[in-house]
């Protein structure tokens, strides 16, 4: 299980100290963090928490939100994510998870929207290479392409990636968002080709979608995505960084944590483990 | 509005008397028929009740779901689209609307699922030659992947169609599970090209997703869907036919026909007829 990674936010109520906690005692060797967590526990002292708990960084959730038009917002908004560049560096995370964000109050133009997450993209990539850290584009499944994220597919997450230097943007591979593109095998092969995947994440679709669909996420083999046709592909490019587990469903956030972070690691050790290599 | 058409499923508790009275009472000179009603109240009587009325039938649905492993229940289901599509051209209608089917229960198989849809629209290609009906592939949105429809995209659909006879196979534009994706444009264009328009649905996405994802449609201009662009992707390929607007809300269904057939006519007037060429 040396490749696996339990997300901060499959264990949402649980503090800094009880995620890395549950994270240790569960054999996990990494653990994917939230800034805001992160935030309140005091970024140099969470920094210390993992590093003394003998625990990797996999990724920090999330950088992002583009899609606002020019002025003091989106201007507030590039800082932020300036500063989430550094937080990510100083936990010695590889990747900044970046979501696009919706369409603005009132708006309609999904073209336009998509062009500013370009710009800041540009605009934060300097700062990405100079801080060694990889801005990874997650496509978000089309259900949230109004609200949340104005990317929706791998290809259309590589398009953007690929205006930009490998070394500072790549994409999220989350198992929930791209398992329905008939796409998904020949993207995968593309972004690892590319040096582009920065992040792989795994995770089931459950149905029926949960009243709020932001909660529809379950435990792997919960619900209807093949995992091990995704472990291969991504198996195939090569990629040989953590395998994180992201949920978010209100009865596992309900769930004790060592139950929640035990069961992630069961399912993945089952279900995408035998697909991929162990570290060495 | 001598493009317009009000599908049957916005009245949806409507006879289908009621349905060519609301109809025709509100100016609409075009049909979108199901079958259901349509059986109820008998093929040929519908017939004869459209045609009366002065009324085109703009499709029928539907046909498909053809997602399930060889046995006695797809053959039932293979025989069941023949005699969809011989209604379809007893009704006068150009059009059978097609939903592709999700996996089958406990399968995760994306992929031999497509194949299976694939399969029978061979099967199905001489007979709709035979009747001069389209067979319209309706991509659904990719929420809907795992319950309702393995075919999710509008370019999906044509690598699908294209396999076959242009005059026996089409694809849905339908905005409410198209608006969302990347290519759409482009590949509106090229379903044009190569003349795979089988019929162009007007509908909103409302946002939040409504608690049954499937009745989260709405009237153009009540979510935020973009017309105007899609609108003028269709008319720039010569499309001429009819332009149904078909809505699953409960709140919609809730409201008496007349009002229904009048809000949808005009914002279809308002939001669409702008942008595309009137019938001469």
């Amino acid at each position: 299980m040396n490749r696996f990674s339990l997300n901060q936010a499959s264990i949402k109520y649980a503090t800094m100290t009880e995620a890395v906690a549950a994270t240790v005692d569960a054999g996990i060797p990494s653990i994917g963090l939230w800034r805001e967590p992160v935030a309140e526990f005091g970024l140099a002292a969470s920094a210390a928490l993992v590093r003394d708990a003998g625990l990797r960084v996999s990724s920090l959730c999330r950088g992002g939100f583009f899609t606002a038009q020019e002025g003091p917002a989106r201007r507030a908004t590039i800082d932020d994510n300036r500063r989430a560049i550094e937080e990510t560096a100083a936990l010695g995370a590889p990747t900044l998870v970046l979501v696009a964000g919706g369409l603005p109050v009132g708006s309609r133009d999904l073209v336009g929207a998509r062009e500013r997450v370009r710009d800041a993209i540009g605009e934060l990539e300097g700062d990405a290479l100079a801080a060694g850290v990889s801005l990874a584009i997650e496509p978000l499944h089309p259900m949230y392409v109004t609200d949340r994220a104005v990317v929706s597919t791998l290809g259309q997450a590589l398009d953007l990636a690929e205006q930009f230097d490998a070394r500072a943007v790549g994409v999220v591979v989350d198992t929930f968002h791209i398992f329905w593109d008939p796409a998904v095998l020949e993207q995968i092969a593309r972004a690892g080709a590319g040096g582009r995947i920065a992040t792989y994440q795994v995770c089931d679709w459950n149905m029926p979608i949960a009243a709020d669909p932001l909660l529809s996420r379950g435990y792997p083999g919960d619900g209807y995505i093949d995992f091990e046709s995704l472990a291969r592909a991504v198996a195939a490019t090569g990629y040989a960084g953590d395998i994180e587990c992201e949920i978010f469903n209100q009865q596992i956030w309900d769930t004790d944590y060592a139950t929640v972070a035990a069961t992630a690691a069961t399912r993945y050790a089952d279900l995408v483990e035998p697909y991929v290599t162990q570290l060495q």
